[in-house]
């Protein structure tokens, strides 16, 4: 497979690239000229884990193409994700004067991405930012598709906006130097894909599974394509999420219960997800969708990749307050993301209170 | 001209109308069938000076038709107009839980409409509102349009979004309680149309501003039909300001400046504006683009509405420091909107610091 590859969101006059290559980290100061009729001042966003070992290489790509750098550098971690946060970012892109016209480079994990897209979606009323992804879960998932967010203190990305980036840049090498739970948090996000719409790549990845952990190179980058391209074939037929994009949600409503409930700090957001996929799992075979044996398969799956598959324990009530809050209810219902077999998930509109009731009892 | 109309606001699945009727308040329950399936939960912002007055009549309209009415009443002033006001109407919103599909209705002025846009745009990534304009100002501008915001303390409306209210549901009756200040203020924004692209709504304006200030109601009906039709047309060539929608913040590089550097305390939006205008005129004349005598003309309109016409005195660099944050700039450019004579509105790019400091000194 190739080293390097281009995949485009086709959404119009909100259309970019995808671009995958190893190295890539370096280079993206020469890119840059490509999107922007002149260099001026840009913004890197990032955290203290990332800034330290790529903020310099990243600003000495930018300078020497010309741009004039500033930084905001935010504190590591979920619990950050907040609006005091969006104001310190805010307050930098005053202090750095942006424009209309330039950019916001987010440079680190899911959080950052998110943040860095809201903060650029609401100054000015919009201005341009670009994805460099460092961790499996945004290279594979959130740095692709526009969606943008802080957590409120009752539900997970609760404010935020639609706003696509002008570019998503992934380098596969700066992986190297991630922590093996992050690691573990992200291949959930990937294994994922294959549950809601890809037996084959579900297979690929169990069999694949401890080169990926070990941070096999060629692995983790043709993960990486196959995640981008099926991320970007979603977000383009529904970018939005008026439909089929919802199902991309596939283990969050019960995932971002379990956040909410243990305030962001006890669960990374790739375990929290992969928790509440078993759920879902258990919840499609207790109504009769799934055949026997998902709920094990993928829990098999989800320890290969050493992701913790212990669902925690809270009073039903307490999973239903925090579930209300959930951002795809209509109405009073609760919408559940549910299967009806590996690679094919389905929007349920019709769970009612008592099913949840009866999932929950079956953990104690 | 009739008492009742209705403008479209023709932007794709965007579009929305825009309906003028006195006494229309008590409708707007009925009127919501038409915009949503079936009534569920809504939330109408107000203010403590509106909401005594209006509040009632609205939640009245809106229970009878079936709704389930939650309130976020805000502190009034544009002082307000902040990050903490935001903050306040998330929370409500996440009290009521407010589904996607479900609503918020802005019952107030200008600040009361951008706030609850905003939040509006950001919760759970964007969710209708409805305006419910209850100043002159709101009412033949600020309402229609989508541009929704909150001020930095370093910067007015620096942080907001695009995003189109479903419906703007004017009732001209509302204004008979307004402060006449506040009247005054709006009266600017209407002279702000003629200005721009008409100079024969200009000499109306002129003729008729002795029945306008003295709430004559078929003079101020007639001038919100205007303002509205004018205002309609520009959105819909220029929804997102790339171009000519610029030309609407006539004054507003100077105005923003006067309340930036006055934190929003001294004067009313409106006064600013106007005070704004005049700059921009007097500018315009310095430059040689407007005849003598253009600015004499503005200033004699707007004493006859008993708006603010002495310019206050700052030092040049606290100027152009205030207009250094403007949203307008491209690059380091300060943009500015000039006039070519009434009616005849244009934006300059290459107006220089020089050219600002011969303007502040002539008021000295």
């Amino acid at each position: 497979m190739a080293s390097k590859q281009t995949y485009r969101v086709t959404l119009g006059p909100r259309s970019y690239d995808i671009h995958i290559e190893p190295g890539c980290l370096t280079k993206l100061g020469t890119v840059m000229g490509d999107l922007f009729p002149s260099p001026a001042r840009c913004l890197v966003i990032s955290n203290t884990t990332i800034a330290p070992l790529y903020l310099q290489t990243i600003s000495e790509s930018l300078v020497q193409a010309g741009w004039q750098v500033s930084d905001c550098i935010l504190k590591d971690g979920e619990c950050y994700k907040t609006m005091d946060s969006l104001t310190l970012i805010l307050d930098a892109l005053m202090q750095a004067r942006l424009s209309r016209q330039e950019p916001v480079i987010a440079l680190g994990g899911g959080v950052v991405g998110d943040m860095a897209g809201f903060a650029a979606a609401c100054y000015r009323r919009g201005i341009p930012f670009i994805q460099v992804p460092t961790t499996v879960l945004a290279q594979v998932d959130s740095s692709v598709g526009g969606k943008t967010a802080i957590n409120h203190p009752h539900g997970k990305n609760m404010i935020g906006a639609f706003h696509q980036p002008k570019l998503v840049w992934i380098d596969p090498q700066v992986l190297s130097t991630l922590d093996l739970r992050e690691i573990r948090a992200g291949l959930g996000e990937a294994i994922k894909y294959g549950l809601i719409r890809d037996a084959d790549f579900f297979n690929w990845m169990n069999q694949h599974m401890d080169k990926a952990v070990a941070l096999d190179a060629n692995i983790l980058a043709e993960m990486i394509h196959s995640c981008c391209r099926h991320k970007a074939e979603v977000v383009i037929a529904d970018e939005t999420e008026q439909g089929n994009r919802a199902l991309l949600n596939l283990g969050h409503t019960f995932g971002h219960a379990i956040e909410s409930i243990t305030h962001y700090t006890r669960y990374l957001h790739g375990e929290a997800v992969a928790l509440g996929t078993l759920m879902a799992a258990r919840l499609s075979q207790q109504l009769g969708f799934a055949p026997a044996g998902t709920e094990a398969q993928i829990q098999s799956c989800y320890e290969s990749a050493g992701l913790p598959v212990a669902i925690p324990e809270f009073d039903a009530q307490i999973w239903l307050d925090a579930m209300g809050h959930d951002k795809k209810n209509i109405g009073n219902h609760i919408r559940y993301i549910l299967l009806r077999d590996i690679g094919d998930a389905f929007l349920a509109d019709r769970v009612s209170p008592d099913d949840i009731h009866t999932l929950i009892d079956s953990y104690r």
